[in-house]
């Protein structure tokens, strides 16, 4: 029997806690976040980190929210007003991860229906529904990421040399993980995949949380230097490149981690499959191409420093973009919950189920 | 009037110092090299670092090692037997950059040389010949480096934004600088380039080394991941790239710091122009193409931590490789000290002056 991987968020009857992502692999710290400026601190610092994973983590905080206002409010439509001013600041922390907005938007919409058309639904109706559809959206990301790694185990061959950056495994994704599972399902089906992983500057989430869910699974893994990755694809060290997604535009262009379009760009020009793993909500069917996505920038502080360590002079300048945007044309496929994605990505994605993007499959956890 | 920059190797009477760059920019500080151990020490760990510099701190320990073993040695044969071991010493260090076996190679052939000519010759005078020549080389090196930079800064154009990679500044060439001697060229012409410098994990050299030397010419710069630089060519971010190189072959393919070739393909993909900035020195005659040239892999500490901090799992292996090759094909234009060279390299390579690559120039200050 498998376990999902380490588990980003904790839920213990009402509460909710995320394993602390800035402490590892030093230590395993859970920090509790059960009020709505606590899940905005997590997000914003990176406590939680991971598109889906910090989409589930607004949900709960969104129905944490609500049962923390439920007994204050004088109506429903005042807590609705309390749930729109919590959805705002929960957009607020970070730009580039489209799932925060799916997560939320799809949690207000349904909340806003809900009382358009239960006759005298309470606040605190409404709060528990809110947190039965957290509670799904949490296992219906688990379940999708077993299944779109099922897929994208199928192409992998047997000891392949797989390249992966950042982390896109359990602890970025609610659990198993979506490149990272793809990775899992190749090694539990015995494909034995060895993984060069990057170190992912400046926060070096290759190194410090990819590699060591790789050594939990037992799976074979290198550190390399980010720069370094498209060398040894001329040196054919690498059969195949897999990494995650933060918002993918229709025509399939992707903002990933920085570092990706280089990754991409090079597996591109040395013919090597690039592959992105992400479930379907990850997909922004409100843009048509990846030059309308934020791109995040982040506190030089992350550049400069190493802990209190200076890593350059006390006067340098940082440029310190969190993401990047790998267009269509260098992604040989992406693997969803609904299947292998091929391209033309216009047509492939235009195909996709609705639902799984209008998150209506929230509503099975409700009413 | 204008100085050379921070000089590497710092020559007071018959002393050699070399300006300490681990320690950069956090402190300035000197280290002692007056014998083989303490400079095969000092290149190893890189106290002193860059090609052209570590050519000629091997220069100055076979000279400093030939007056230190005059006095003891039975015979000028003795001397030469002690050089060649000493010789041996210093090209175990560091295998990359050929400027230190075109350095020690050339100072020990024209000893022997001296030794077959000129009767008598007695191991204190030889001494005193290989010191001249040592401190003839390393003016030379600082007069090529103003030289192919006055080439290099015609190709810049007003405000141009420049990437350069690691440092190939006054620290790594002896002074004044290859690469980013090319910018202070520009600099100080009037041009206003503005650099972006990339930190070069693992070492950091770019935001370490080459930050603090900008800064200090007042030349605008920002520090950068290493993995960005392509996403920022592909957004018309940087208009042309300019690094050193350790090794040269003769048809143009370049070693040089790990994440060169990365670079390198990105400025290809995206016409952007990339050039390289070395001494003709830094050309290998004897191999003609990049795949001969040995790839130094270094201590796997440099990736899994910073200082004495963990960056990822204790257990975690790494591939620290130091350098890539950069084939030809991706090379604009080699930029040295008798000209610009252009494609095809096979051909422009061949037609540069013997001399300058045989050691001839050495000859000047001997008897």
């Amino acid at each position: 029997v498998l376990d999902v991987g380490t588990l980003p968020i904790r839920i213990e009857g009402k509460e909710v806690w995320f394993l602390d992502q800035r402490a590892l692999p030093a230590r395993v710290e859970y920090f509790k976040a059960n009020d709505l400026e606590s899940t905005c601190f997590a997000i914003k610092e990176m406590v939680i980190r991971g598109a889906p994973s910090i989409g589930v983590a607004a949900a709960f905080a969104l129905a944490k929210d609500a049962i923390n206002h439920a007994d204050k409010v004088a109506s429903i439509y005042a807590l609705l007003d309390r749930l729109k001013f919590s959805r705002q600041q929960l957009e607020k922390t970070r730009p580039t991860a489209v799932n925060l907005f799916w997560a939320t938007s799809a949690i207000f919409a349904l909340a806003e229906r809900d009382v358009a058309e239960i006759p005298g639904l309470s606040p605190t109706q409404l709060s528990r529904i809110l947190w039965q559809r957290a509670e799904a959206l949490l296992e219906e990301h688990i379940e999708h990421n077993r299944v779109l790694s099922e897929y994208g185990a199928k192409l992998v061959s047997e000891n392949a040399a797989i390249l992966t950056h950042c982390n896109a495994g359990s602890l970025a994704a609610c659990g198993w993980g979506t490149a990272l599972g793809v990775i899992r399902s190749a090694h539990f089906a015995g494909l034995k995949p060895q993984v060069y992983v990057d170190e992912t500057r400046p926060r070096n989430q290759g190194g410090k949380i990819t590699v060591w869910e790789l050594e939990r699974d037992g799976i074979p893994v290198t550190l390399i230097c980010d720069s370094v990755a498209p060398y040894l694809m001329s040196q054919k060290k690498i059969d195949l490149i897999i990494v995650g997604a933060d918002r993918i535009a229709l025509n399939g262009d992707t903002a990933n981690k920085v570092g990706t379009y280089m990754l991409a760009l090079s597996a591109f020009h040395h013919q090597i499959p690039f592959y992105v793993a992400a479930p379907s909500s990850t997909i922004d069917r409100s843009i048509a191409g990846g030059a309308e996505i934020a791109i995040e920038e982040r506190n030089q502080k992350e550049l400069t420093h190493c802990g209190d360590v200076l890593l350059t002079t006390p006067a340098a300048q940082a440029l310190n973009l969190a993401f990047d945007v790998t267009p269509a044309a260098f992604i040989s496929a992406i693997i969803t919950e609904q299947g292998v994605l091929a391209p033309p990505f216009e047509k492939t994605i235009a195909k996709l189920s609705q639902s799984a993007l209008n998150g209506n499959n929230l509503r099975t956890a409700g009413v």
